[in-house]
């Protein structure tokens, strides 16, 4: 099967051979063996920087879309535990003539021992998988999944809270484009198992999607919805920011059809989606700000200093969480 | 000299320093050699995944055009030796600032101790090789050769067949685009050595090109021309097919100049060049099916379950052979 | 601070964590520092390929444009140590989702262990190195800084000549663009430290900005300026030559307004600018022919042979440098 429960494998070397395409992959359970190994790959890299766990294991890192950070962590997480990786990306593939994802995939897994995939069209990963006997992990399905962000996302709220069970009754705030941000979808679901409080704060428009919402709901999940992000900062455990650009060219629209009462109401709003010192001035000293990265302007430069800056902390939070995934599939974790 | 004859060269180390340019440098005693070491190479790796033959030595792994398999397959091999490799791509070469291809090779020989080439110019691989005293790989020079895709395709038919004076009498059928597929040119004069026969299936305007079937025929080798791929299908040993963009086009130019009799005349020959269940319902079942991939269309995917399919596996078997022909030229093996 | 001064750092470890950024770090102390560490380097690849100096770290190799040799020597110097590599270049980074260039290397920290970075605006190495606490080095920044080159500039010379200290009196002559060679301005200024004398062959428009001739004069430098190559080149111990492109269409430009005498003049005048055997012939043997590379027939193929030429040594010397600088800046050397 192409995208299995990993629920219940607990020894060394159970999940030998699994894809990583889906959260829906993951209970609690699988979850926290994930969080317990990257927690170990982490006391590794610091220690000793790298060690040969991964030996003779190969990677194809294969992006069909750019993207530095997910790609560049990957890569490190492979060689950090001794393995070898070959990258393939668009420009360098034979799908430039023609061929099926079907069929690279099938060529990758004649040199290779694992297999990344990145691609615009969702679906992809689950193609993939299908087409090779070799463990693939889903990077990124256009519209799709990144279950690798969503876990990465959860293991640094785990390093910043510890013990996942006493995420009861935290308030998590997700703010910006909630309809597009395919991020905040996965990560809500994972939240949901601990039973979490959520605030999405977003324009009318770019809300949390209904199936998402409907699906918590149906779990008991407390969930609250508004545009403004003041009224519920001084509450929240956690700051989920996502990326804007969608969320101003909204909010511009909105000015331009007059539905601002004044130019001041309509910087007011655009303001707040912005994330300065003054928008964190009174929010709890414990509270995390979390982003996925690359930010362009959602967070400003001068909140990077406050110690509740937690993005790059979680970006190499990635890292680690890489390296207990490609060791799970690969049965050496 | 650039391209020496490899015979005679049997002991370990012997190969230490040559260029592989061409098939014309192989003999029967030279070529036993690649495959008796590419029979080691996939042993060690199906045993250990990697071993460290190549430790301390670096590959230049240079493409001037894209190919997704020759370059991953090029890597996994060094890499899976224990070997370390620096990829140089058209995009980021000093070629763009007007450098030759002899500068470059001379620059790249400062930092790697073998160079692989791909080109799209016939003769660059004779070039790079006279530029520079470290060994050079052929990967392809345009309308010249690709003697590493060549010695894969006969380790395949050896790996399939076992050993290669089997082969006399044998049936090779080759279908598609025989003109411009320079696969097909070079893997026939290499099969020729063993007396195999010949079946080339093409229409009239893409035939195998004079130079090769006279070369052939002064050999005594038998060699049969048609464009009826059933009348020789079953007969056959081996069907290798190509890439059959250009055998398409010049079938639909005849049809619109109206060289068929009817449109049902026209869709049999084309379908003709297809290979389905149905192609190869009568065929024998020891025959093998090889491509050299990628394929757009040439194989239908429900062949793909065929115990005859050969492709995938002849695929693997080209890192077995790069890791052959690397050990060989740097004097491990 | 982002470029300390390096001298009096001479224990191994005492680098760790500084960047290189510019040669304005570097006295005579520092520089014979990575001359001697690039020695030992060179020794150990001759010996025996790599070894393990920095086996456990990971290098960001960060090209946001295209340089063949650049990005291969480092790539190469890091594998060579038994590091790891990580590259990142234009097409797939984030900044083309307008990122800033700080948040790309605060991002690339949380994977690597050291960053390198070619950019093309100046001071984005500085920009980079504040943006992190991992050691940066600058691998050019457009009209900036280039000072690995200008390193294994002078490392070539000390190669050739032995002492730096016998520098004293020796005659240097740089050719061709002087006035946006970035190379031959930081060269110039790291050798005035040892009293040499400089030669600067180039069109009026093309000479030698004020602010390097100023500063070396400030020193007691003696400079000659002048567009004559034959008048200068026989008393040369060193020949530094530059790539021309801008020379050549400058001269092109006067011989159009009609600023030669005769056609005659101007082919005088344009061929003194391209080093053939005719131009070196009465130089003195012991003088060496550098070039920064990639030429683009500045220096004619048939020099290539005499043993004068000594830009493929001096392409060679770049890795040993890089190998020394990375080891230095990890605390290894």
């Amino acid at each position: 099967m192409a995208a299995r429960k990993l629920d219940g494998k607990t020894e060394v070397g159970a999940w030998k051979g699994e894809n990583i395409l889906s959260i829906a992959q993951f209970g609690k359970q699988s979850a926290q063996r994930v969080l317990t190994v990257a927690d170990e790959m982490k006391a590794m890299v610091k220690a000793q920087g790298a060690n040969d766990l991964l030996k003779g294991k190969l990677l194809a890192n294969v992006f069909f879309e750019p993207s530095t950070r997910t790609s560049s962590s990957f890569q490190a997480a492979m060689l950090r535990l001794g393995g070898k990786v070959v990258c393939v990306n668009e420009t360098s593939s034979s799908s430039q003539k023609g061929e099926t994802l079907g069929d690279t995939i099938r060529c990758l897994e004649c040199y290779a021992d694992v297999v990344v995939l990145r691609h615009s069209v969702k679906g992809s990963a689950l193609v993939a998988a299908e087409s090779t006997t070799k463990p693939v992990l889903n990077a990124g399905d256009g519209v799709g999944e990144h279950p690798t962000q969503a876990m990465l996302d959860l293991y640094t709220i785990y390093s910043e809270f510890g013990d996942l069970e006493n995420l009861k009754g935290k308030v998590i705030t997700m703010v910006g484009d909630l309809k597009y941000g395919r991020t905040v979808h996965s990560l809500s679901k994972l939240l949901a198992m601990y039973g979490t409080t959520f605030n999405y704060v977003s324009p009318e428009s770019l809300k949390m999607p209904r199936y998402v919402y409907d699906e918590l709901a149906a779990q008991g999940i407390q969930q609250n919805e508004t545009s403004d992000l003041d009224s519920v900062i001084n509450q929240s455990d956690v700051l989920y920011v996502t990326r804007v650009q969608k969320v101003m060219a909204w909010l511009y629209d909105a000015y331009l059809q007059e539905r601002f009462e004044s130019e001041a109401d309509y910087n007011a709003v655009k303001d707040s989606f912005c994330i300065t010192k003054a928008t964190i001035a009174q929010a709890k000293s414990s509270m995390i700000i979390m982003h996925p990265l690359p930010r362009v302007g959602e967070i400003a430069e001068e909140v990077d200093s406050d110690p509740r800056a937690a993005y790059f902390r979680q970006m190499e939070n990635g890292m680690y969480v890489r390296m207990a995934l490609l060791a799970l599939v690969l049965g050496k974790a």
